[in-house]
């Protein structure tokens, strides 16, 4: 069979993922449609869905249809979009621009950014609890899903990753601080796509384990690239203003290992997150290949 | 059976449930202890616990022992907790002082206190998501509760009723606004406490929906001996400063309707809370007394 390459498989799952995820959206009443439109303006704003993408490829890797979990690649997408709001606060990193276009509380003001961010949280669970995915997956399965993502996003991960950006004083070396920040701010979700993934398509604990440890690599090669672009990109390409880790001195990879040093570091994680998928026995060809496109993509 | 005292009931649940919370707090990883500590700083900083009590006080007027339902009561407080943290936040209410102390941003920092209310929330669901309650509660009862919590917190509630509130122009007239503000704001996680506590105590269809009206009805109640409160309280047994309802020109049923009428209202949202009891095959000694507690509370 002839594989269709990988881009027109991205796009065609990110499009087939944004119809989903447009459904998904609540009816909120009417009074508060301010709130109605400062939810759609994050979440509906494009990006690159790597976590959704993520979590369904996983799911077809193990040789299942992935499109009984799109309400759980919306639910994860629900909760990026949330942390994106409130990191963009004043109080937080105080950014004007994502992706391109104003940040939600330039465009709606601090008070419903905040609001709009508690609102995106909060409904992941709601979606995630609905009675109508009882149809395709089992409830046992279901609340396991969630607790994986809400100890992702929680203090055992993105909240906990957060707040060591923001300390002015660690007690850990810069390295091990990193670190830390990394594997729970970004890291923690970046795998717990993948577990949600492997957990819906009931792969043994072999390949759990396996699909665990490609996730951890993963989210570091995200992360070390994304701190890469921050210095080699252009605005035009990231939507964003780069040179802001240098200008608010935030600890990233190359001011720690230097920018050569930096780019090794990644492609050593993108080969052991592939030694990782070499040591199940799933058909993971589309996941390499996002692999390649975290460690290869200019925005 | 001679009956306790209403007030030693309360202030024996209270230690109880507090016991139990002080359990449930997380162990955050060492780097982020002032997230521990200010999460804790809220989370245990006592209050009257009204959610958790009412979810519990539910179950055993279906005659059951509720202490298999510890952990959800503890849950809803998470998210109580979070709510008021978000709510003093100088973007929304700034508000310096909560129970008598220092507001959350005050001690630790705004970008701190957002986090830990996001974490609060967060973690609300790990909490009732974790494997061990399926000793004692099924899969699908956990789900079910886990989406009453969500929506109640979420767009179809809480956050729905701070959006209201915070908004300068509503389309509806003044009392149709304050209803909305109200029945979503404090209303709905109210009733939510009562909803989980039926589903848990397997109440009938009929029981459900009678404990739902009562819900709703000591919900109205709450929020306007709140209003009046604001009114005719002293700073010093509300642990906040009164008249500040009046200083930021909130909509409030004194302000509407008067203090008196206001105080009518209350009383016949009472008498209506009861009359749902009634229509209960329950024994409902306890829900009456809360109900009680409720309307005469005066802090």
């Amino acid at each position: 069979m002839v594989q269709q390459p990988f881009i027109d498989y991205y796009k065609e799952k990110v499009a087939r993922f944004e119809a989903h995820l447009a459904e998904t959206f609540p009816d909120i009443p009417p009074p508060v449609a301010i709130l109605d439109e400062s939810m759609r303006y994050s979440l509906l704003a494009g990006g690159k869905r790597l976590r959704p993408i993520l979590l369904l490829t996983t799911i077809e890797c193990a040789g299942k249809n992935a499109d009984f979990a799109l309400p759980l690649a919306c639910a994860i997408e629900y909760i990026h979009t949330y942390s994106l709001i409130h990191d963009d606060l004043p109080c937080m990193d105080d950014d004007e621009l994502r992706r391109g276009q104003p940040t939600n509380h330039i465009k709606y003001g601090e008070e419903i950014a905040l609001l709009a961010g508690d609102a995106l949280l909060t409904h992941c669970f709601s979606l995630m609890s609905s009675s109508t995915l009882l149809e395709k997956i089992s409830a046992v399965g279901l609340l396991r899903a969630i607790h994986i993502l809400a100890e992702s996003a929680g203090v055992f991960g993105m909240v906990s990753g957060q707040v060591a950006d923001i300390q002015k004083y660690m007690t850990l070396e810069p390295e091990e601080t990193l670190t830390f920040i990394h594997s729970h701010k970004t890291g923690a979700l970046i795998k717990a796509a993948i577990q949600i993934g492997a957990l819906l398509a009931e792969v043994g604990d072999s390949d759990f384990e396996q699909l665990t440890g490609f996730g951890v690599e993963i989210g570091k090669c995200f992360q070390i690239q994304d701190d890469i672009l921050d210095v080699t990109g252009s605005q035009e390409l990231l939507g964003k203003t780069p040179g802001t880790d240098e200008k608010n001195k935030t600890l990233t990879y190359p001011s720690i290992f230097g920018l050569e040093n930096s780019k090794e570091l990644a492609n050593s994680c993108y080969q052991q997150a592939l030694d990782h998928l070499d040591r199940t026995g799933l058909q993971t060809l589309r996941l390499r290949e996002l692999a390649g496109f975290v460690l290869k993509r200019d925005h």
